[in-house]
């Protein structure tokens, strides 16, 4: 075999193993793990040193370039987005293709390929946002869509220009069974926000920390548990997206414990901010304002034990990327407009990999393998990407991250590659940092700059996920339907 | 002390006591209880024998003379409603005053005066329907009723004429929590039931016993956790309905040991029926059609087993007549309409205390004291008629049963005394039935027959429940909104 | 009738009810109540006022001159020790007769019946202690004793003298099962104690705060969840004793969640210390060991919580008089011993209902019926005492509390009429004391001074208690055993 | 690179993933993994043929030639033991070397090693037993065991001979938190379960299927969750062995859900037998005693769903090797022995692999993966074996399984390598079985014949197992000592 390149003396991480091995990459894949590789003449190395080499990051959960209400606007597109991706270790992401109420879902990917066309430096496919699941949506474009690779959708059960009533949850739970596609449920009570955020408006409440108080865990408790009843009637599996706290937790354990097939994902600022960063002085907190809203220490053992205990399937970024000191960002309506004004989500495309990789696994709460399953490998299984994507094996993209863990990193926005004035963790010193990302062979990201070029990374088309598939055990909804059958 | 009539060697039980006594009435009150009465000249007196006697029935959840959709009619009015409730030991009903959508509280209550005026047999008050909670009825209509002694009303988390989103059930529980007045919610989710009767219509599922393949257990359960979530976000109790099994039940005892105040009521339907009894072959399954649906024996005896255990705070009926042979009953559009045609509800005004007392009481499985609590006792806490009704106290009013334990009572329709044609529970033989039934001191059922007076009965003004306060320990709502107070 | 006494214008509480009366006693019981009564020429009066009257306090665990290992000893005999519940309210103590461990049983009960005799002020009845179930025990002292009026007793699963293994408590179950006994446990893991000890004295923590660290609370939930299985495998009633926080009591929860029957018992010290009251400074602590030790706010709010929603059956002191200032007491062994010297309990016959009444009914925590079934209704019928004793109806002991609550009273242990030179409660301030106690008639507390004689009190011997049946439901152990029966 | 093995076109599953490659092996490990690899003149070659290629199971809980009381003897020495794995698709055991009561463990050892000297034909690593914590054995052997590679050890809390108590098993758990060696227990009350079995046998219920009654599940779930409550109290992993139903894995998901560190195994028995294979008429069920005992259907269930979910860290076969038709096996003392006298175990190292890839990957309700790290990567972790062992990784042992998944196979006790007489799956059609199995490079099993050498096997020292350190979060117990650290 010939190569086009070897790295050398890799640590390798995959979900499942830790080796040392040269890679032998051609064509952008990986067609080869052994001990010692032999270089060709046109063969370029890479050392690895003997550090960690990880898959690149499959983020799974993310908003890049999304069509907001005006003046709302959001700060990265797909250049700057996957740049800065690139930069923090990840080589796949999967945006959001959203429907407006109203309009058409294919149009909004048709829509969002422009967007993305000849901009994206790493590879990248899409969810849908189901906003308006009338029939047309139901009979023909969801099932075109996913068969021309967007195989997963998402659906809110808060927001007014987004969410969905139960029945009508229910009706794209039926298509996913159908389809095998991955359904995944923001679980908010849309009510009770509107109710809480009306109460403290009304108490003169409106600086970013109440932003906390409007949306409480029991609110993501309730949705969750209703989202985890909806699943259950059809025998369909979800997953429930950024899963803030132990309230929800405790559901999701409770649904597992009944032999339902019930997915999680939980972000880093569930790990890493609390309340008290909502809550700082001034208007400061609403950089951290995002849905749902970081809770207290106490929940984020929880989350950190539950990633531990494995009950979560992935952590995703839910880069949300919205300026600070901008009147279409944070800033809307006003210097300091009441929370329920403010662009609701955080930056987190870079520093995702770097803060789990830092601080799971180099502080031993998570081995790296887990890392790499929660990150990458995961992901891909849940997305229909697997075994192109998520991980380090023969046949897979050469799509990988190089570590350095042996200095401290400060994370400093300006040191960072998005588009957005700030983030949320400015200050925060890590022990890693990607040496070294490579997308399909090519160096995107050297340590010191971003090397990649827009329109580099590629469109992914999904497969059914084997995921989305009830588990072999019941006849779902049909126990139901079917009582004399 | 001299006395309209004595009771005599009377076997009493009250919800904390047993004890022999003569019972002392005057003005239609008890004003002694000893061991030995004296009586006057003009003192009538009953011989009780040794005998149990209990207060007579308070049934706090039962529908009469309620307005429907036409053509559908209830087969009981006030007259025939109160008639058999007092054949079979119950002297206070709760019949609901309901509002339709677009229309006046005021007015309804208004109307059901009416109804009930000059015809009922036994007292009754009025829980309200809050089928559309406008400024009008929040700000004006509820808390004017409240102080009027209705001081108790019910919401829907289904029926589409009826239902109430989340929102409209906080504006509710707050209004609850400010005038003190007790909540009591129907707990099944809306969309799943009308998504499940589609899709079983679909599959040409018609007949009586897909009713309860279209509500499963899990879409009470969804409900009943989102109603404590509500009530949990404002610290206010509530009470859940017709519990009917082993998964709502779960949610409460998690809700009790959150420290929440949940009070629970379940009904005989829930003790007695299974589902075999709705899909028993033919249209005859229809008799058993109520909402939520009877569930299979395992289900009935979690539920026992939660009344031993203290869970369930009121038995009651949820009476809901409709004649099983008839266009405005369960035949509603036809000989053998499909189940979503088919009224919803049983009758069991008469049957509920004798079925407790026997199958409960006489069995072992509850003390007669639970009893007690349970079919009247509790209802007059929960509902503000405490002390006058409810119990047999000095001060109170005198409502009592005698009860016969001696001979086998196969219950017959043609030996009830309501205006349906049929009960679901024809031809089960109970060891305990009513042998007296006195209403003030009134006799109103001497074993043998009716022998009260329409319009004997009156409106009982209803006191702001102490249950309705929320338990001593928490600022509730406030929590979320005074951060800083 | 003609009455020795009449009690007028009581605000009678009962487990089950609140009413206004005169109460007329005859020959030291209750035969009647009524709105008047009609004094005859020997007819003594007290005038309640129309203040709270409750049932005089039933004591369901305390320990009264119960022979300790020399040198220790109890501070309190039947003299001193019935006088105090007197003063606090309670007219029933239920103390135990231990059985040494190759001792007799029987012998252990002569000895507990001399050491009476003469010297109660209040009536009393016994629970055994059963530490050697040896065959004669179990065939012969025990089925005897439970003939004579001892029908409860109590198993320890710590202290070396008292232990048994998890095989003599199913022994002992099934005779309790087949006795109609109500079985007691004492949970807490006697090696996990040992354990955590020994390495508490090896690392230098011998301070009596460590007593707490030396039983945390997993050591008392394992033993419960112990406790609860051995319960269940015979299908026999237990109480589980002196529960002191959230650990425990969702293992009680989770057991009724599956049908079990378990009753439980907390004490003020659950209620009303924490372990911060263990770790004060210097040796001050020793006055707060108890087991289980105090544990956090948090937790009393668990068991505050608990006590509201029903869980607990019983509120008992488990006075255990040891002086704090006294070689035979707390200084066991020194000036101030290592912690696990010094004597386990601590006193409370005479704090625990007023307590209760001042922090639980006059806050709103808990309904006076409440108050009633747990300080007496509740023990009379867990321990056959029901209808003699715990309530205030027709035919019942005239044991009494009419309660002043109109002043503050402060706990001064100098006020105090028990044999313990300190109280835990020391200048704490309640809002309520008894301003009279009458135990059959007699007043023993006028509101000043004790009013009893040693000697007055008499034994009572209690009937099998009803709630020591099996639930009606299930075979219970012979569910194992006959398989094919 | 030069092989000494290729095989060729494998279908590679590990615990992480699944893809096409050759497999190149050199001195018995795998050197490379690629698209393609190139034969040196030396290189032998195998096709899979697109076959599966798993690792080579890992039996981490397998009873060999354990010395027994006389006369009970096991049928299999390490000869027919490891013959059988081999053919099986099993590379690695894990068997036990006991202590006796009285004994030393190092000469346990000692002797263990001799047994298996010269007669393994898969490598193979000891577990300990502890059965008398002695400080010498505390203090010295099992130190020193550890370090020489035996860093894992089971406890026992039933079985007269081997049952530790609390107290002991707190001291041995301190030493494994102290040594980071891997802790085991078998979880069943031991008390509890001789008190059902002295009844049973009282009331002549003798035959096999009464071994189920006398241990029934909440005998097991009692004892787990008092060795979680041990491990919680020192904060160290432990693993739940031989998990038969829902009881306990509710216990183990409770504990999951408190952040706490439990691992636990299941086996085949649970998954494939019931109790009702236990009450064959006559003494057949013998076959089936095992402890755990088989549960019933709805237990399977739970048991899969579990294993689906991730509960499960590792399928084990708890092969306890005892003949049916033997004197000195199942018929010890009698042709029809009393439950009691049966030897507790059932063979299974041959067909556990062959059993879970059947009814479980190949049906769906598991990934392959699952299948992978249940079956041998997992146990690798556990067990300080991995890299070494449990995966198909460069570097790692070539031990492998080539699968024939093309047609039926019916399961044949003549069939099976073991020495048992028969095999509790006898007439079971499975769709997958081991085509080859390769140890270090050695084929072992070619699908028809054993191919191995006794004495081929080799001795694995194990490390000090990552999964036996506390998570990183908390003090554990020193949080109980450390009061004012």
């Amino acid at each position: 075999m010939s190569f086009d390149l070897i790295v050398r003396r890799a640590h390798v991480a995959t979900a499942g193993d830790v080796f040392d091995a040269d890679i032998g990459i051609t064509g952008g894949r990986i067609v080869a793990l052994a001990q010692s590789l032999v270089a060709g003449p046109a063969t370029r190395e890479i050392d690895a040193a003997g550090r960690f080499v990880t898959p690149g990051g499959i983020d799974a959960h993310c908003h890049v370039d999304q069509p907001m209400l005006p003046p709302v606007r959001m700060a990265d597109d797909f250049e700057t987005g996957t740049r800065s991706a690139a930069c923090g270790g990840t080589t796949t992401i999967i945006p959001f293709a959203a429907q407006a109420k109203g309009g058409s879902l294919r149009a909004a990917v048709t829509d969002y390929h422009q967007r993305a066309a000849g901009k994206a430096s790493v590879d990248y496919a899409f969810h849908l946002i189901v906003a308006d699941p009338t029939p047309q949506v139901l009979q023909h474009e969801l099932p075109e869509l996913i068969a021309e690779g967007c195989t997963s959708f998402k659906m809110y059960m808060t927001y007014d220009d987004l969410k969905l009533a139960d029945g009508q949850i229910l009706q794209v739970l039926e298509l996913a069974r159908r389809e095998q596609a991955m359904a995944m449920i923001h679980a908010e009570n849309s009510d009770a926000i509107a109710f809480l955020t009306e109460r403290l408006l009304a108490a003169g409440k409106t600086a970013p920390g109440y932003h906390g108080l409007s949306r409480p865990a029991p609110v993501e408790r309730e949705a969750t548990h209703r989202a985890i009843t909806l699943s259950e009637l059809l025998d369909v599996p979800i997953l429930i997206v950024h899963v803030s706290g132990g309230e929800a937790i405790e559901q999701i354990r409770w649904a597992r414990g009944k032999g339902l097939n019930i997915h999680a994902e939980t972000c880093p600022q569930y790990l890493f901010l609390t309340q008290d960063d909502l809550a700082t002085t001034g208007f400061g907190g609403a950089r951290c304002v995002c849905s749902p809203p970081p809770r207290d220490k106490a929940n984020q053992q929880v989350v950190w034990d539950a990633l531990a205990d494995g009950l979560f399937t992935v952590v995703s970024s839910d880069h949300a990327p919205f300026n600070y000191d901008d009147p279409n960002g944070k800033r809307l309506g006003g210097r300091e407009p009441p929370f329920p004004y403010i662009p609701n989500g955080i930056p987190g495309l870079e520093t995702r990999m770097p803060l789990l990789f830092s601080e799971g696994v180099l502080t031993g709460r998570l081995s790296v393998q887990q890392f790499v399953a929660l990150t990458a490998t995961n992901a891909a299984h849940l997305y229909g990407l697997y075994p192109r994507k998520g991980t380090l094996a023969v046949g897979s993209d050469a799509d990988l991250v190089i570590w350095d863990t042996g200095q401290p990193h400060v994370i400093r926005n300006e040191h960072l590659h998005h588009n957005v004035d700030y983030t949320p963790y400015e200050g925060r010193e890590l022990q890693a940092w990607p040496a070294l990302t490579l997308l399909r062979g090519q160096v995107v990201w050297d340590g010191q700059h971003f090397t990649g070029t827009p329109g580099q990374g590629q469109f992914l088309r999904c497969d059914r996920p084997a995921l989305a598939r009830p588990r072999t055990r019941s006849g779902g909804w049909r126990q139901w339907l079917e009582l004399d059958a």
